[in-house]
């Protein structure tokens, strides 16, 4: 995505005066191009196959790509900070981050409001068909074979929220603007919020039209939408997914549609990204995109704003500024 | 679209008693299949060929397939009540029907809700690329190709509605719940509204990022957004339509998209439907949708009834129920 520039020892700790001296940092991967100067002009950047990314104390990581795991914790000992681009912390095993002393950011609300605008644009797409349509008329069909069929209205709605974080938060807010109606699902009721509280995943599901996940993925949260949550949606339901792929047993999610056991999805993650079940591919009541919920160029600033505040809070022996807070 | 019953002289005035007498209504078009049977069981429906369609004195007509001009209204002379299955009035001239002493009726309001979820849809999907990252998943570019580019954030953006009647007050309504700035033209002032009220075309274009056009279409909102409007919006700015294509002109549009004066476009509606613009065809920054804001399964039962209490007053000797006001 990016090309790294070479460095040596020498780059890192030349420069003569102390001033000059620029924190070294090892970085993974850069969500942006601009990122690399943005950061230069703060931190030496250390390529992961640089011969100094074993000695990095900080570490930059992209939700997306990077598993923070035993192995790169052991491949890259000295490591004390590691900050995540991403909204998640799935990819990070965050019991080893803490056995071993390290310190660990994202930067989740950042992304809240991109990825409740696209969870948004996803469901009224596929209750309104436009994706679908869109190649009805690119096709020459709306000339050749009339009106496409008609999607459903979102008005009126009963839509379930799967965890009412900030990104599900920022989903129901808007949702409400529509005239839906929004209930949801946490461990435990929300305080000062208006929403009906359901306690059960399957009860939730019968409830509701609309599923949206919008919960972080943890191993009570893996596959929560199983076979029997889509049966309880049942026929006339749609589920959308911007959270994580494991959310959904994926291969029960493509029977259930094979089988029009529900009606539709619009699905922005995947189990095994960026490999998708075949069968989805030749789908009309489904819209899938790649992942892409979470970043805009105008958030891209903001995100990289925030990791360097945690760098310098890190190396300047601070708290860091968005740490990552077990729930 | 449905098929006819075949109708004689005697199925419409046979049948004994007075109380099973149901008036005639000549039936242009049925937007539903369901119609047939809901207007059966209280008009007695006629075809445009039938002999009998000549004397009717009420009839059923669809904006998006019926002009109602000098020729129709000579061609059924009796017509004293014309109800409009859709929510624009441009299709009919109102001038003649008013001089003929022909009442008209539409059912506008039912209307916007759909209307306006559309809108916030094509949006969505024009910012953040979903119909065009869609294909390119489905195409199997994400394994082979990596990251489709990204779209642009929503939230913050300003946008400007031409025309704050139903359809755009519940477009702001919905954009604001996304913390976008709202602006809005209209022939002066509306109470009660806390939007920016900018009486003019071009400065609206030029103090949005974002045009959404819901006006109604009259000889002044003709071609409304026209080559100078589009280049005061300029490079970075997304036009929606879902109010008629002859808001635009369609001929500048299509070249300030193709010079890259401007930066995406939704349409749901062209000047010459279906047919569509060739250049448009091959473009990934526009999303094409073939006139279907308007209908859903949910709204098309509340349109029929409307239609029915319309005639049902009409028979009566009542005023209309949603008569076209003028404005």
């Amino acid at each position: 995505m990016y090309a790294f520039p070479t460095h040596t020892a020498a780059s890192v700790t030349s420069g003569g005066s102390p001033s000059s001296y620029l924190p070294p940092i090892l970085v993974f991967r850069l969500l942006s191009d601009d990122w690399l100067s943005v950061l230069s002009a703060k931190f030496t950047v250390i390529s992961p196959s640089s011969p100094l990314s074993t000695s990095a104390r900080a570490a930059l990581v992209s939700a997306a790509y990077n598993r923070v795991d035993t192995d790169l914790l052991n491949q890259y000992p000295s490591l004390r900070c590691i900050v995540s681009s991403g909204a998640g912390v799935n990819h990070m095993n965050l019991e080893e981050c803490q056995r071993r002393g390290v310190q660990v950011a994202n930067v989740g609300e950042t992304h809240s409001i991109n990825v409740a605008d696209y969870a948004v644009g996803l469901l009224l797409d596929v209750m309104r068909r436009i994706t679908m349509s869109d190649q009805y008329v690119r096709n020459g069909l709306w000339v050749t074979q009339g009106d496409y069929p008609l999607g459903s209205k979102l008005g009126g709605k009963r839509v379930g929220i799967v965890g009412l974080g900030s990104i599900g938060s920022a989903i129901a807010k808007r949702l409400k603007a529509f005239g839906c109606q929004i209930s949801y699902l946490s461990r435990k009721p929300k305080p000062n919020v208006n929403y009906k509280f359901i306690p059960n995943i399957y009860d939730l599901a019968t409830e509701s039209n609309i599923l949206v996940v919008s919960c972080s993925l943890t191993k009570e949260t893996h596959h929560i939408i199983n076979e029997q949550v889509l049966q309880a949606l049942g026929k006339e339901g749609i589920i959308i997914n911007i959270a994580r792929g494991a959310h959904i047993d994926e291969t029960k999610l493509v029977q259930s549609l094979v089988k029009g056991e529900i009606r539709g999805a619009g699905l922005d993650v995947y189990e095994d990204e960026p490999n998708i079940p075949k069968e989805l591919i030749e789908m009309e009541n489904v819209v899938l995109t790649p992942h892409q919920a979470v970043f805009t160029p105008e958030s891209m600033g903001e995100v990289i704003q925030i990791c360097i505040a945690n760098f310098e809070a890190f190396f300047a022996g601070k708290p860091l500024v968005t740490p990552v807070v077990a729930d």
